[in-house]
């Protein structure tokens, strides 16, 4: 079975547990409408992809810590878009969950998502009970105190933010996670997975910021122009956009030169140049020249 | 060491994870405005009798399982008292977090402390890594779907709501779930033990709609009167008062009875009943005769 397919259906068999008979459906269907249909699924990607590399001889366990990632990411989403952070009326091409559910059932549907993401490594944690807690630990670390992606977002209420501490945790510390949990789901030691995450994430972080100042609202699904709109740090306007695409490769070669020795060392690698290869459209770099 | 000095280190540790230096400021400052001073920890301190009545040979374990049920618990009220919900001024005879810190911090401490609670269970898997996943899964889901505490205040979202499957959610999950946590957390078997805590969170429950209905704010801490104010379900207006109280008692002479067997059975029976006649205060006894 290919990864995206293990996502999709990880994923599904997550969000049925809040269908299930008794559950408040309108609390069920925003749950849904957050998590499908499908966006990149990047980071669940990235896991998954790690966990081969390593072997992945207890994939319950690496397909619960994939679906557990997305549905945080998904729940931050949710949140952030809520009328007291960004008021976004649109994400991935529909209305935001607030606007389309209320804002009581936005803040509900993030809180049991989060949960959700737990709740589903309990339950594959019988397949390798001593890799739980280092599973746990790690996906539990991305999204919390003191430098998870709630933490990132937090930097909003204060009086000054550095941007790379900002965006390192706002992304790349769940991207860090996909990285470490994948490993640790199949047994391998910590290594460089965390660093390999976390310069992929600040890849990512860049080409969005990059989309954010170039693309169009219709191209992104969601509003453009939205961190200079908020005032928030974004690396095109810190280095420029050539400044930025250079940062953006130099960051995935990083990422690719972190892949610690191991079973699909290489395959990890040549993975890791082609998704850099995607994030850098040919317009954009033409752009920039 | 007796059970609240246990709970309040726990407590203390866990919040100094958001304190560390690196985390934003203000948000380590909302997190522990939530979680401190004491609120009664009623639901930690059952989870410890719990394990004590079991054995208690993972301390650590039973430990975090009460301070996570607590963090969920305090997480719950700062997301409950947000404008879109009751939109409290005040929570424990204080300002309301989202009063004191702002929309935003009341949303991001609410998911903080969420994800603090499975940090913190990570973070004491090692003592017993075989228990981990059912202490998790018991834990997990007493807050998310479909039937936690998220649920049953997503029921307020609806057009429709069933007083006992509405309060078993909001409040009997997380005692059943205190009961059920501890018992695992000692090695126990699941036996009758959240039946145990679902029957003393529904009293606790009933206690708190006949304080709600007949105390003042200044007795409560927070304002009175919010489920008449609210048009929500609660037993004085739907049993009476005196049906209220008769419903209390047998609540926990039901929750005395489901004890099973165990080495502190008769103590932990004890202590139900010392708690049931402190919640029954002399005055509202005689003012429904």
């Amino acid at each position: 079975m290919d990864a995206v397919t293990r996502i999709e259906r990880t994923l599904t068999e997550a969000v049925d547990l809040a269908a299930q008979r008794g559950c408040p459906p309108r609390l069920a269907e925003a749950m849904r409408y957050a998590v499908f249909p499908r966006g990149a699924r990047v980071r669940p990607r990235l896991c998954l992809a790690v966990a081969a590399a390593c072997g992945d001889d207890r994939s319950p366990l690496a397909d619960s810590a994939a679906a557990a990632i997305e549905l945080l990411h998904c729940a931050s989403l949710v949140h952030d878009d809520l009328p007291c952070f960004d008021d976004a009326a649109t994400r991935r091409g529909k209305p935001s969950l607030h606007v389309a559910f209320g804002e009581p059932l936005a803040v509900l549907a993030g809180d049991a998502l989060i949960v959700l993401a737990f709740q589903l490594l309990a339950r594959s944690g019988r397949v390798a009970p001593e890799r739980l807690g280092p599973v746990l630990m790690a996906v539990g670390d991305s999204v919390g105190v003191p430098h998870g992606i709630v933490a990132g977002q937090a930097w909003e209420c204060e009086p000054s933010t550095d941007l790379s501490v900002y965006q390192q945790e706002k992304t790349g510390s769940l991207f860090a996670s996909a990285a470490l949990a994948g490993a640790l789901s199949a047994g391998a030691p910590a290594a460089t997975w965390q660093l390999v995450g976390e310069r992929l994430g600040e890849a990512y972080q860049v080409a969005d910021d990059i989309s954010d100042a170039v693309a169009s609202d219709e191209a992104l699904g969601k509003p453009a122009g939205q961190d200079a709109a908020h005032g928030r740090p974004n690396a095109v306007e810190t280095f420029g956009l050539g400044g930025a695409l250079r940062r953006l490769e130099r960051l995935a070669a990083e990422a690719a030169a972190a892949v610690p020795p191991c079973p699909g060392q290489a395959a990890l690698q040549g993975l890791i140049r082609q998704e850099a290869e995607r994030l850098l459209p040919k317009r954009f770099t033409a752009a920039a020249a």
